[in-house]
């Protein structure tokens, strides 16, 4: 069995590109442009928690990475370095391979690399810390939206959480919709391009994580204001439909979307219209934020019938501790 | 029981000092000033492998960051920004409490701020990444080491190792010396301030956490180079002479000891008892680094007696994987 330090040699390092000292000492080094700020993000997932133990390890690989560049995106920070913490129960030649290919190819998409790590036995989980780039005064916090803001996602919700609903044995997708949704839940695609093009634009950003209501909730707090969602607003594909009352509850509080959802006032309408098209990415207007006097009693977000009727959100979404 | 999101803003909220925005976004955003370089290291901490069960919560809090501070001491560089990730497999507000007590009160003392993090239940992990910085081209890289120069070491190796052995039941310490080395094995005390004062002096650093020997092999590798160890010259405590052997083995090869192993041309030895005594630290001269060609078949240092002697080197350290 080859030692830890074989280890990361053989599957993690690589000659470093931008960094002024990589993988192998005691720290990496980095020379961050002058006059950015560094956008920090970390991560942990942990098996039975955040993946099956049967998941393939090139999809854990790439979503290691996908879930940390997710955070970078809500800021619409470019992303640039990343160390790698993991715990292995034993040392699998195929499964790291695996993992590692599934890792640099997203990290070469996406210009990332590797810059450090530890490696260790114990129980199959992975940390990664994640650094980015944002010019000052540009990056797109939680704490901007203002009442009168619309309200936009990217894509859509609810799939990847079908996908974990189906693999658990409480859900039975049919075979081309668990194709569709078991790729949202393997293999998200963090947006990146859609971040970055939103500075200057949105007024507040969050990616979704925990869950659409859950992670709207978290703009409301940090911007002190309240939200409401058009239900006849909300982007619905064929497999969250399929899925009645369980695709509802997944695409308002499923989580594992890592879609973007900002806010941004209205006359940004137009512009934003433009970005979507440029990212070739679906961008819905699906509610609107208002004050937070306005909010009900029993939480931050309003889900509206066309009508203007409050219909009750039974999903408060994922909440690892809950 | 409370959510994750209550539970990081109990015990590990505070509010922003250096940081543009600190815990509560999907990122950080710090300001590098300019002209330092970044120093970025990365260790995950999972218990019954680095831990046992039953540690005292505030020196795991101590301890996560300590080992990280040891990383930027064997740089030089000065630490400012940490993200912590935990896997908890049950909320203990006691247990939190304490350990983040341990945490901050090492924060404070060495000036870092917690920026970030992620908590999710599994096994208990901790990963910690820290941020410092350091003047372009002062780091002291593993990679410096040069023939002719002299190998030291900051206070003295094995005693972690030792504590390790009594609490596993393979050693019996006396009550004394069981206090001593329990000490240096849960409240490590990372070597900053010798670190920042060896920049320009030493040619090479590393931190012990792997064994004496085998942190100098990392030197010896990256350096292209090999190294003598003078027996003689190896500062041992009191509890590791009494532990006769396995005293031996654990100077050489325990590991866990975060003290400071580097190398400095001969013509330094004079600025470095100074610097030993500004920092209230013994310095021992220990060896020096020989040419690779040198180097005995079986590894690259060799352990001399007063004789000149070659001895045996049983234990090369301790690898997570072996």
């Amino acid at each position: 069995m080859p030692g830890e330090f074989e280890l990361i040699a053989r599957y993690f390092t690589r000659a470093s590109r931008t960094a002024a000292l990589g993988v192998g000492d005691d720290c990496a080094l980095i020379r961050q442009p002058d006059g950015l700020a560094l956008a920090v993000t970390t991560d942990m997932l942990v098996e039975s928690v955040h993946f099956f133990p049967e998941v393939d390890p090139e999809s854990l690989g790439h979503k290691t990475l996908a879930v940390n560049l997710s955070d970078l995106a809500a800021m619409g920070a470019e992303p640039r370095w990343a160390t790698l913490a993991l715990s292995l129960p034993s040392i699998d030649d195929d499964w790291l391979a695996a993992f590692s290919r599934g890792l640099f190819a997203l990290a070469d998409q996406e210009g990332v690399e590797l810059i450090g790590g530890d490696t260790t036995r114990g129980p199959l989980t992975l940390c990664m810390t994640l650094l980015g780039l944002s010019p000052p005064g540009l990056a797109l916090r939680r704490d901007g939206a203002c009442p009168g803001d619309d309200l936009w996602v990217s894509g859509a919700t609810g799939e990847a959480a079908l996908a974990v609903a189906h693999r658990r044995g409480t859900l039975a997708l049919a075979p081309a919709d668990l194709a569709v949704c078991a790729r949202r839940l393997d293999w998200p695609q963090p947006r990146i391009a859609l971040g970055k093009a939103l500075r200057g634009v949105a007024s507040s950003a969050i990616d979704i994580s925990d869950g659409l209501v859950q992670d709207l909730g978290h703009i409301c707090e940090r911007s002190r204001v309240a939200a409401e969602l058009h239900w006849a607003s909300l982007p619905q594909t064929l497999a969250v439909r399929a899925a009645g009352d369980a695709g509802r509850a997944a695409l308002l509080g499923g989580g594992d979307d890592y879609e973007l959802l900002f806010a941004a006032a209205p006359d940004q309408r137009e512009r934003i219209e433009r970005i979507g098209l440029a990212c070739n990415m679906p961008l819905a207007r699906i509610g609107r934020i208002v004050p937070a006097a306005d909010v009900i009693e029993t939480g931050r977000v309003r889900l509206l019938d066309p009508d203007g009727a409050t219909i009750d959100i039974a999903s408060g979404g994922f909440d690892h501790f809950e």
